[in-house]
């Protein structure tokens, strides 16, 4: 028999379902751990939401998420700082510690990669110590290079550790998702020193499909679908100590237009069949 | 007015051209040198590819290309090495002294890119004596990560110094191509190591275009339409010490549906403005 205690649904992997739907449909499929998107809680009532997931037996193994650190003028940092603390009391109130930042791209008409990046330590900063207060980690994504000006001007896991790494451990850490990172050259090495600095706190896994998707957001695809190796990541994940939820989040058209409980049995599968083993 | 001096015209940038018709572009337009593409040599013929760039008066910056290393059966890697050979072939007699790589991507149904990136390694230490023999420098290109499965596996710069190492920098060298690069956090450090290395022997210019297109390949834009910061990029590589020939390389749609002689117009333009001050 598959082992799922260590298998997370992230919300986003079944997109038309409301949080509602997405809680029945964990624990109809004994999946033990879900990772929310927040316009799904903030759509279900943060505190209904923190219910019903606890009244359901589910782990929130993250929160999805807050970030969008780079803008270039007071207003917009003040309206990045205001979001992010409410992402932060989100968490809080869900019962997780990982709240997952997508670092944010370039300003519309800049270019400045190099103050941008300034601008993204500035305002992590600023959010530590509300973080810290609430019980919360922020967890930096290294996003595909592809997204680099419009999403995360963090691309490498390396970059994502350099970021955090005037922070405590218990404050700013780092998260894998394999459709970002499995091409990077340096990874290994990069994931085991996520592993040796105590920041290794999140592994999301996903494929990356090809051709890229007309819309470059839908690429990621179901586990085995795409060009990823999961048996050697996962590997390497496990060999730097990680032990936590395994979350698998797919933005993809062809899955959101499917039956969410189907969704959810190709997911075990493939978990089972690539992931599990090596974990 | 403005200096042209180092600015070459990658043949693929007007694609509809033949080698005839863009010589006589580069001509017209006062453009001193020439990157073709060995489609567009083998149309021409070789020898009559050479005679007609040399009555011309113009350079040949490069050629493109020669790589797709990384068959993983003996009857792949033998038509590999064949096929870089011949291009080595070419270049000797186009009097080009540089031949761009593209390492090639994973092969069909395999995910083992650890595997991949050391037949890489293998195949490059086949070929360097034969380049040597022949006076060509291979130019490892790094390209940007979302080609990373089907064309490259070498995906940055720093990957691509440390795949040339064992190699004396007169055999192997890297080539910096803005759309690939941009996005790298370890853009300048790795451009600065390039320089001292005397590795850092072609600069490709070309933006990077939002939103991806359909066809990702064709992503690629004149510079100044897209997001990448030309005169910082550029004063790094000229702080590195290049001072050879400025290729400009765009596959877009647009561009090549475009009047051949409008792009050229264009292109000078923005070189003038977005890259010579800073080269």
């Amino acid at each position: 028999m598959s082992d799922f205690s260590r298998l997370s649904l992230n919300s986003a992997t079944t997109k038309r379902w409301t949080l509602r739907e997405a809680v029945d449909g964990c624990v109809r499929a004994g999946i033990p751990a879900i990772g929310p998107w927040r316009d799904r809680v903030h759509e279900a009532g943060l505190e209904e939401a923190a219910r019903m997931i606890r009244a359901a037996g589910l782990a929130v193994s993250s929160l999805c998420r807050g970030g969008f650190l780079t803008a270039a003028d007071a207003d917009g940092q003040a309206a990045a700082l205001a979001d992010n603390r409410k992402a932060i009391l989100e968490a809080e109130a869900l019962g997780t510690r990982d709240l997952y930042l997508v670092v944010g791209g370039l300003p519309a008409g800049d270019r400045d990669v190099v103050a941008a990046r300034a601008r993204i330590s500035d305002r992590l900063a600023e959010l530590v110590p509300f973080a810290h207060e609430h019980g919360v980690r922020l967890l930096l994504e290294p996003l595909h290079p592809m997204y680099a000006a419009d999403r995360a001007l963090v691309s490498t896991l390396g970059q994502a550790l350099d970021l955090a790494a005037p922070f405590d451990a218990a404050d700013v850490a780092v998260a894998v998702d394999t459709f970002h990172v499995w091409w990077d050259p340096a990874l290994r090495e990069q994931i085991a020193r996520a592993g040796w600095e105590g920041r290794l706190a999140s592994y999301q896994v996903c494929d990356f499909n090809l051709p890229i998707a007309v819309d470059a957001l839908l690429s990621r695809g179901m586990m085995g679908d795409g060009v990823i190796d999961f048996p050697t990541i996962t590997s390497w994940v496990r060999d730097a100590g990680y032990a936590g939820p395994i979350e698998v989040e797919i933005f993809n058209q062809e899955i959101w237009d499917a039956d969410g409980d189907k969704t959810l049995a190709t997911m075990k599968e493939r978990f089972t069949e690539l992931v599990l083993p090596h974990a």
